[in-house]
């Protein structure tokens, strides 16, 4: 039973590589160099990026890139963005651009409420429960103070404090649910560190109050990454006329374009995927800045089947002569704590930001989210998807075939006019190479 | 207007490092040479990742760490895991060992269909319509062979092709619905050129067979990444006696399990983080293997929606002496294509986890998340997550203010039994340095 190891945490990096290569590998000392050559030359910065998790081997590389020009609410920004996904760096830059030439993003802050909760059994009678909220609610609070004491100084702290009754979807599920403003943090261990105390001090109180048998229990302590208070809009507008080289085609145009957006709001197959080409454009700057981005996906996603159906994110309608385009996204960012002064490259991707605060980047994140949708509906309206993706496809099979530039530039010459497959990549390789 | 720019584009990376570091940096200089650190050292092989997007300017690390002692389906795995938060990795391999000790994982493929859609505009007869479509099909389908045979010769392909009517959402909407398997390819490219060609014959066939002002129009083309048929499952179960020291113990920890994951089925706050938590161990597999971690949480959590209400994705119950536990994931994965030849880490990902099937991989993913939400429920019930985050979060603040490994340690028992804070363990710290 060789692939299964005791006290694998406990070994060095090189013994942990050294027995992943041994096990795993037909090669191990070839295996064993490249993890070698993905270390950063510093050994001290190495091992700041060897501590952010545990049984760390690698640096796993993501590309980093920037779409510059971007005008938000009249400040310009140049946008890091780390993703492995060809062609969404690109579209973020031409759209951005392409709007920055036409007033550019308008952002509005529609809210910036984080929610945590303590999840209650309670099997007793509900009045009971509520009268003994009622009596302790303050002093539930006061107790909390040395825990939000410095929060309170950068501006946040908690802003409401509620017991809420679900019996209605469970059977003796009661909620605290807390409700905090967290600055220029993500605020997710200000906020379980909140939530935790306040179960404590909780069921320390009821101690003394219930009788055994209808005695609360906290099943759990957490906060929601669902922020539907935390949300940024972003818009787009223009003049119908400047989206043609006629009148007539900017209307054909604009008209096609609301009704692709128009399609993701009803249809959900086609929904996951336009919301999909937003988040290219968050989550590529939620990495870079040094957020969790599965936390800001499962808050957007659920947002975005609020309603009961799940939906497009964006909405766009053509009002008089003007076509209008914009998104409401939940986020809840953070642009101090966490990895945003351990991590070197989230520092630099930040300094690119100007060192925004939270909400800046919010602004910035929807934007980017807005471009990216912009881009994909645009080409889908248009010349499809394919044509642009294909070209950036063909140069990365061809660098798989280990084509050199010369041969690049050839078969992306012939293949202009043909669909671009892997075997058709080959062929074109082949025929070159044989002459 | 230093900061915006023309022609950024044609810019070498040079170039555009020193652009952005002129205009953005408080210190050039250092700016750019913290990029330049993290060049790998090879420069062919610093061009590979370069080419993988656009406007590269660097290679942002995630951290690259592995969870062994997976147990699944009678097969151990060491997994590899690319992620930036702390305590994910750890979770995993914790959660592994104690399931793979209990039977391991057992896994399931429930489907692995693929979907995509020529969405269309048609305000004509509905009967016409669908009348054209039948005569057309099979023609259609014809001449869409060029682009399946390579992956017909995989197992792959085209399974049906349907006209679907939704006027009931949008009127005049109508939808070309092709069905796919794709074998160990994630199948974007194949299935999106599948659907623009279909496209272009279906309105060259429809030029003569309709009137001009009852022509349909093709609104877009392209690939959902919703896949409710592709979709594993994963599953785990053991005696309630082995989940404490005493029978009595153990069922009363596997009722607070239970009702927890019920919790997160009925309450969606807390369901999204719940799912959250799923997705660092599935989104850690999807991005040392090469895959698109946005494809897949957009498909993820609008499954969680599928019944109007968004729900946990995992369940749990006690079944006469056995708590069962299992998870249901849609996840569209490849093993073949995309940057899987052509990134040398994720190389070394699929090579550590044998070289897996598209299929292997989906219960891989489906297993490591299944771990993750677990590891993170168990904590929830019992120590509360703050314990595990905190001993991480404090070595991090540490890092951050230049602790050796020594005031590391003497921190790390002072604060033992305190709330870790920043200010805490500034505190901490200072007081140690001043004696």
């Amino acid at each position: 039973m060789a692939k299964r190891i005791e006290g694998f945490s406990k070994l060095s990096k090189e013994e942990k590589t050294a027995w992943i290569a041994k096990n795993f590998s037909s090669d191990p000392t070839a295996f064993k160099n490249v993890f070698a050559t993905y270390n950063h030359p510093n050994p001290s910065v190495q091992k700041i990026h060897d501590e952010f998790i545990e049984n760390t081997l690698a640096n796993f590389y993501l590309p980093l890139g920037v779409a510059p020009n971007f005008l938000i609410d009249g400040q310009w920004f140049t946008i890091p963005m780390a993703i492995e996904e060809s062609s969404v760096v690109a579209a973020a830059s031409k759209a951005g651009k392409f709007w920055s030439d036409k007033g550019g993003f308008t952002t509005e802050i529609l809210g910036t409420e984080k929610v945590g909760q303590v999840h209650l059994n309670y099997f007793g009678a509900p009045q009971k429960l509520f009268e003994f909220f009622e009596q302790k609610k303050s002093e539930l609070l006061t107790r909390l103070e040395p825990l939000t004491a410095s929060m309170n100084k950068r501006g946040g702290g908690i802003q409401s404090l509620e017991l809420i009754d679900r019996n209605a979807v469970l059977e003796g599920y009661y909620q605290l649910d807390l409700r905090f403003e967290t600055a220029d943090a993500m605020g997710a261990n200000f906020i379980n560190s909140c939530l935790e105390q306040l179960a404590t001090d909780f069921l320390s109180e009821a101690a003394a109050t219930f009788e055994s048998h209808e005695q609360p229990e906290v099943v759990m302590s957490i906060l929601s990454n669902y922020v539907p208070n935390c949300v940024v809009r972003a818009s787009v507008q223009t003049e119908i006329s400047r989206l043609g080289n006629t009148p007539e085609e900017g209307l054909a145009y604009a008209k096609k374009f609301v009704r692709a957006v128009e399609i993701a709001r009803v249809e959900p197959y086609r929904a996951v995927t336009h919301n999909k080409g937003i988040m290219n454009g968050v989550d590529a700057v939620v990495i870079a800045t040094g957020n969790d981005f599965r936390a800001v996906e499962a808050g957007v996603h659920a947002y975005a089947s609020k309603d009961g159906h799940y939906r497009s994110l964006s909405k766009a309608v053509i009002e008089e002569n003007t076509l209008r385009f914009w998104i409401d996204l939940p986020l809840a960012l953070g642009t101090v704590g966490g990895l945003t002064t351990l991590h070197p490259l989230v520092r630099q991707s930040l300094e690119i930001l100007g060192n925004p605060s939270a909400q800046t980047l919010m602004r910035v994140v929807a934007a980017s989210g807005l471009a990216q949708n912009f881009a994909a509906v645009n080409s889908l309206v248009t010349t499809g998807i394919q044509k642009g993706h294909m070209k950036m496809h063909l140069l990365n099979l061809l660098s798989a075939l280990g084509a050199t530039e010369h041969e690049k530039a050839q078969v992306t010459r012939m293949l202009s006019e043909q669909t671009v497959t892997n075997a058709s990549v080959k062929a074109a390789l082949s025929s070159i190479r044989n002459g």
